[in-house]
């Protein structure tokens, strides 16, 4: 039933985003480092290291991804007098990825990602283009 | 001060939801599943496999429970012109479970869910009446 | 490339807040927190026990912490005929607290918080003044 464990494992992968607010794809990147490193049972924490660029998990279908793009402008919008925008201008990215949260936790079992049919791990850049790093940790077993 | 630890278990609960957007208390579901796999001292990840349907944490005060149900369609209005809507007609629903997340890590004590007096494990459906499913991850210690 | 590991500590730390809703950074506590049990290589996750205060990540800049204390207002207006609000008149504290959700999961890598240059741990009090406590579980390799 249980499982013996042993690891924790860090690492990071690399992000290119392409336009200022953007909805990207990382599925295939997050599952070739938990290929790579050996994962087998546990889960990984998948972690933005920045403030102004988070993840969503949801289906990588191309009209939502844009509806997710421009509900979050809806939601937060850009330079709608805030404090933050005297220094830097961009004071809505940061809300909206306070919003979304930089991190997604995923089970990781038989050494995949453990999510429904339609599910992927989508990167949600909200002050590009920019190159991001995403820091991976596996907590469980490798084999 | 520590405990020694030597687990990852698996599994999932079900959950029937009865409304297009519902608020439902999956709590005791919860802890079921963790009494009955005896895990004693760790964290679990609740996380829904599915794209239209996620999960918070508050209190399971009815009155509460329709106004977070209201106020989700307040931020995400159902039908507002979305591309997605074109294949599926429910945007909306997908928009939420990204804004609320598919997922909620807790912590277990005692064998038990630790949370506040007032919290409660809720699932949010975005697009029922629908037969969900939520993955069940253990790390810890059990006994 | 992995590390052993074999240990599951709980504990808690301390919060005061001053104010109705209140952006508060609480890195150092965190970071105090981890350093004093040993904690080396894993992860944290940092659990509000409550249902009106949660937490985010983002830049600690004071402009930016208003921002986001007003943004939730606009998100979820205090007081808009919400029916939570006949029993407690908190409901939009209830309701934030579900959006920004009540707790964050961060990786530890050689004893401190691995986050990004400008991540803090950033406390999000929905219904102050208060005192509140964060329950802390790191699951890991301690040294």
């Amino acid at each position: 039933m249980g499982e013996s464990m042993s690891e924790v494992i860090h690492g990071e992968i690399r992000v290119k985003t392409n336009r200022a607010i953007e909805v990207t794809d990382i599925t295939s990147s997050i599952q070739d480092w938990v290929s790579q490193k050996g994962c087998q049972e546990g889960i990984i924490l998948a972690f933005s290291v920045h403030t102004t660029a988070g993840m969503v998990i949801n289906e990588a279908e191309s009209g939502l991804m844009q509806d997710i793009e421009s509900q979050l402008k809806e939601i937060v919008p850009p330079g709608a007098g805030y404090k933050h925008d005297r220094i830097d201008s961009n004071a809505h990215s940061h809300i909206m990825t306070s919003l979304v949260s930089p991190s997604e936790t995923i089970p990781i079992s038989s050494g995949s990602l453990s999510m429904g049919t339609w599910q992927r791990v989508l990167f949600v850049e909200g002050d590009g283009p920019r190159s991001r790093r995403v820091s991976m940790t596996f907590i469980g077993k490798t084999g």
